[in-house]
């Protein structure tokens, strides 16, 4: 697992001066696009060229289930995942409409759903096993599962690599995974459950207080109730963490590593983009946050990733249906920089 | 002038009811698509159709002048109007750039550059005036003048429907015009002209100083510096509004009235929706906003309007573009909305 710590590729500062520099000369007065200035020359210096693009858009959506949900913390019976998964080869969910909307190589990579699933049109099927452990009494996972789980993940970006993705999305889909989720965040951040645990997708004020009671139960478990400086990441992430969301910690560093821009989704994203950041700080500047979700926690999750999400629509979805949302901003972004006209090219007066 | 005050077109509640019905029937848990939902909802009732669409998008820029621009409030010389109508025209604007992105109908009307302009591709000359006049010392148009503007602007809209249109976007130009939107949104809301004054394209200090006299200055003159209740709002347009926001007015109320949704972009856009439903109410449910400005005075125009902008992305440029980001985020509520499918023909279990 040395891989996990390999620098993420350099943001070309030179080229990024070079691109600040053409902003300032197209026609409009300086500062006016605001945040998509700031995005363009950023991502400028990421791919290292003066006018960059994030036309080939790379989305995928990782499932899998969790052991946790015996415990009664969803609103949805654990069999959904799999159904999702179907309803995501019929291009029948959200995000596989937002897919195609956005014209993005769009694929699902089951790594445990509790069911096998028949052969599915865009899903590979990598099931390391049918869901997790149940965190409450034993570690979520095996070192080797969650090596293979972090490692499907980087195989997502050799093939992001391959197809010449310009932008990642990567998306989660697991029954109970809010909670893991929220475990993982209150260990790492050393806050308590109760500012993490939200509704997920739905569940009422008795389930809320379930969730809040299996994360306690879950931290006390594996010892990671302490002090956040203390906390073992990759440890945390084995004991409370799912498949898919190691498999999306994987693909966001292996995409940084790569030289690929990542779009995170909502709540269980950041989080899994939080869980990598603390791995690797160097991919921090290759991740932009698309939403802030009505999920209670993530506002606490992207303040302590110095994240300033693009939108705030009270999404609380996933499947990266929110980072989908996103894309066409920080497209429009860099479409913006590099087909507007100049002052002197357009014969327009400067202030 | 009676057409103003003619109805908008009803929301047809019955398919409002059947949309809602349909959301709640959609592979995702309940509410879980935020304001996609509502927005998708809204836009079956206002479209009269359970499955709506804003695909057919139609942007239109208003260009004119300011006689007030020679009291120095503006960090950009007068001729810019004209010479970014001929940007508009070569598309290297950032408007331009985005519609095409949108695969947007785009044209540029002009109603009153100071200097006549050449023929242009997607521009149509319907100057009536070399611009506005200085509202410091007179009143900036006549009635047979304000009536042109707005005529032009409801004309905008007799083309979008017979081009079947489904989302109009109206923009602006016109270096001087954020003075001429604050004094109207001074008068109208009845707030000091210091809440309201904000740098527009880029002045300072002394600018800021500059404008705030400008705009106490012009109400004082129009008697438009008493109270709210009184004003007459027709009036206030024609004593200290422009051509270009006149024309948007004229835009806003027929594009209601002819039953095609409205997004209306910034600050001086914003003015002018406020201008359109003080004249006619009735034409609020079909207006959109799409974005925060970093303007000063939006925040409370929109709060006048108890508008929710989509985006806060800190633009302030005008020519519709914040509306061209935000475009995306309707077109696909729509289309999740449409194109999803429900638990039943997925056969996903429901919560």
């Amino acid at each position: 697992m040395k891989w996990l710590k390999i620098q993420a590729k350099a943001s070309n500062k030179a080229i990024e001066e070079q691109a600040l520099a053409h902003q300032a000369e197209l026609t409009k007065p300086p500062g006016s696009l605001g945040r998509l200035e700031s995005i363009a020359t950023e991502i400028a210096g990421l791919q290292g060229v003066k006018k960059p693009s994030l036309h080939q858009v790379m989305i995928r959506v990782f499932a899998a289930d969790h052991g946790a949900v015996e415990e009664g913390i969803s609103a949805f019976p654990q069999v959904v995942t799999g159904e999702m998964v179907k309803n995501f080869a019929a291009e029948g969910a959200a995000i596989t409409v937002l897919a195609s909307s956005l014209h993005a190589d769009f694929g699902v990579i089951n790594l445990g759903t509790v069911n096998e699933l028949p052969e599915l049109s865009k899903v590979q099927d990598q099931r390391i096993a049918p869901g997790t452990q149940n965190f409450c009494s034993q570690a979520a996972m095996s070192s080797e599962q969650l090596e293979q789980a972090l490692v499907a993940g980087q195989a997502v970006v050799i093939d992001a690599m391959a197809n010449a993705a310009q932008l990642f999305i990567g998306g989660e889909m697991g029954i109970g995974n809010t909670t893991s989720a929220s475990a993982l965040a209150s260990a790492i951040l050393n806050l308590p459950a109760s500012d993490l645990i939200g509704r997920g997708t739905g569940v009422d004020d008795e389930g809320i207080k379930r969730k809040q009671h299996v994360v306690e139960q879950a931290l006390k478990l594996h010892n990671l109730d302490n002090n956040s400086l203390d906390v073992d990441i990759v440890e945390c992430l084995r004991c409370v963490g799912g498949f898919e969301i190691a498999g999306l910690v994987g693909a966001y560093i292996a995409s940084a590593q790569a030289g690929i821009v990542v779009l995170v989704d909502g709540f269980i994203s950041s989080v899994a983009a939080l869980v990598a950041v603390r791995i690797n700080s160097s991919i921090r500047p290759w991740l932009y946050f698309s939403h802030q979700s009505a999920e209670a926690g993530h506002a606490r999750v992207l303040e302590a990733l110095e994240a300033e999400p693009l939108l705030a629509l009270n999404m609380r979805l996933g499947e990266a249906s929110g980072a989908a949302m996103a894309a066409p901003i920080m497209q429009m972004a860099c479409r913006l920089h590099a087909q507007m006209a100049t002052f002197e090219s357009a014969g327009v007066s400067e202030s």
